[in-house]
């Protein structure tokens, strides 16, 4: 295997254990950095909780890590602990392994799961900004000087924004002083999450912003859009290492969702119009851009520094219709279990990550290809009644059900 | 006693024990309307955790609530849970009380407190934050049409912005489109805190807009400057209705602090140079202002109103020189203990409630010696070891300790 780096790092990848914390642990060990992981597998008891799982048969931590030596050579530390609820852990673990990065994915990640029940809206708040600001703690406690690497999310940024480029991170704007004049100040973008998720990632911007000034934390936060695809180079090394696939209303996410629906037989389900623009990137691209991140630290002395991790975007029903192109299927058009604007145009700047690098890995339909073939592997592990999104944004919204029933709809 | 007001509410005072809280309970509860108090004594509890007690000696709540009933013939409730742990006896309460209006006091609310050590760190943030989200899931799930009325600061706005005059809450910006034209957004006025309680308020921010986006909640929140004088006309009725007078490194603020220390022979003292300019508002001002907040709610689908609860700036130089000047005592300089900038300007727009009828107090010779009279009355109480500010911002900052000593410091 090649090590193309050429500095090797000690860097701790909390959540080591999730959809993108586990190829991100791999590509990273393979590069030749000493990888550590910190995950208390909440993301697999959430799936024992929704009696939903993934649709790839991903195998335990001490499987995953076996095989992972076994294919590369390459050890891989593991501790399973909430860093939620477990800072003293925490800032033991840091002291112990000294680590030069923290990559930071140890959050309840998805939006519909965020919006259940006030259970859910609760444990989401309370972990996510929690988890953020124990690391924080740690890290300043610790006295280490650790580049801390935050997987945010292009949520932040709401959608919608009257013609405006959304930035990296920081808006340039023109405000009146008390005589009336105008001068030019840049400021963190003003946020405008969709969900309780959301929200707790424009609440993390606050955290970051806060230890950067007060502490001098050097911090990257991406702003990550909507992943697709399963495998990366790693993953595909072995079958124990392989990649969680989500496809249940609560955690999948809407490229794969219409690609896995369109393998096994489901109706394309787009919610609303499918008017709404996002934000898009391959988990091949998001493995690659966590190593540009690391690369490319800030200085010390300088602000958080804010990356948009997309490569494009695209209207989710022209993502439905290339789908049913490419795999067959038929669209159908159910209520949108969210609150959002029915359609939106977005227009989003990438140039840091080009800048540093990165070569976009756009749709392509050999990929898309690849997923539809994953899903066709693993059609027999699908639970149809765990494909709906069932859960809403208030009381008046409606769960996204498709009317007419399939054969394989229960 | 004179019942002012035409209509009677049902009115939930969170933290209604404390310094804010317990006048403004009062107020109300005078006004005629039907005041329910939920505190879980947690800020009598961190007197005992810092061995520091009020300057005045408050009385226990059951002790409050019978002198009030005997000097006014009215009755209030008071419930002792945390409302950040024990959220299905908050949505209880609520269901029980069906509360018009909930005004939300009971956040931890020093920065000196807030900036102690990483469990200090943690227990603000982690109380905080949930809290506010307690108290918005629960307003949600009761399905009743409450009123917020939440305590915010004007520290989330950060201070030294470029002669910018500070808003209430909403900045007019212009911003350039892709095109490059620039066109009118009105956004949340970026935050800027100065430690982690502060950064607390800002995260309620972003609670406060996406509850209220969401769900439509009637949201009040108030930017409230630092308060001085200590009784109202309320709890000058009875001597067991008296008010906290915090006076300690942690909990005190500067200009009760500057009366207290030349009321009992202590150096009146500044931290760095005093360069630094701060807005303030007497304690009858922040009660007259609560009422004003829920006489004037935000309509139905009306954004998060926010008003900035404050009557006048001041230097902190020119302070400590004017309580000289008023009750003697020498003025001494001493070490920051907060990263803060050395001076800076401000100026804020308080027009908000000034347009609802708002007669403001400003100091007052008359006001400053009545709160002179009661540091006096009660020197007999003060401990001197906890009057300099030993909580500093980080390892390199130091506490405010005078150096030279008088007779009565240790």
């Amino acid at each position: 295997m090649s090590i193309e780096t050429k500095e090797s790092k000690k860097i701790i990848v909390l959540g080591g254990d999730g959809f993108c914390g586990w190829p991100t642990s791999l590509h990273l060990s393979n590069l030749g950095h000493d990888v550590v992981i910190i995950d208390n597998l909440s993301r697999r008891n959430i799936d024992n909780e929704l009696e939903a799982q993934s649709l790839t048969p991903i195998q335990p931590m001490g499987t995953r890590l076996k095989a992972w030596e076994e294919v590369s050579g390459r050890k891989i530390n593991f501790y399973n602990f909430n860093i939620a609820t477990e800072y003293d852990t925490l800032l033991a673990v840091l002291l112990d392994e000294q680590p030069d990065v923290i990559i930071h994915f140890a959050e309840q990640r998805s939006a519909p799961y965020s919006m259940k029940s006030p259970k859910h809206k609760r444990y989401t708040v309370n972990n996510n900004v929690n988890a953020t600001h124990n690391v924080l703690c740690a890290i300043v406690e610790s006295g280490l000087d650790i580049h801390l690497v935050h997987l945010g999310t292009m949520g932040v940024y709401g959608y919608g924004t009257a013609g405006m480029k959304i930035p990296e991170g920081y808006l340039d704007v023109k405000v009146p002083t008390e005589t009336g004049e105008l001068i030019h100040q840049q400021i963190l973008y003003p946020t405008n999450p969709g969900s309780v998720y959301h929200m707790t990632k424009t609440q993390d911007q606050l955290l970051f912003h806060y230890y950067n000034k007060n502490d001098g934390i050097r911090i990257t936060d991406l702003h990550q859009g909507i992943v697709w695809g399963t495998n990366t180079k790693e993953t595909m090394l072995d079958d124990r290492l392989i990649n969680r696939f989500d496809y249940d209303g609560d955690y999948g996410t809407v490229l794969n969702r219409f690609l896995m629906q369109a393998a096994v037989g489901y109706p394309i389900t787009v919610h609303g119009t499918g008017g709404q623009t996002r934000a898009f990137i391959h988990i091949q691209d998001t493995v690659r851009c966590i190593q540009l991140a690391i690369e490319n630290p800030p200085k010390h002395d300088e602000r958080v520094m804010i990356f948009n991790q997309m490569t494009e975007t695209h209207r989710v029903n022209d993502l439905a219709h290339l789908v049913s192109d490419l795999a067959g299927g038929e669209v159908v058009y159910v209520s949108n279990p969210r609150k959002e604007a029915a359609e939106n145009e977005l227009y989003v700047s990438n140039d840091l990550f080009l800048s540093k690098g990165l070569n976009p890995t756009t749709l392509d339909n050999g990929l898309l290809q690849e997923v539809t073939d994953i899903a066709k592997k693993y059609a027999h592990r699908v639970d149809y009644s765990k494909i709906p999104a069932r859960s809403t944004w208030t009381k008046e919204q409606k769960p996204g059900v498709p009317e007419k029933k399939t054969e394989k709809m229960v």
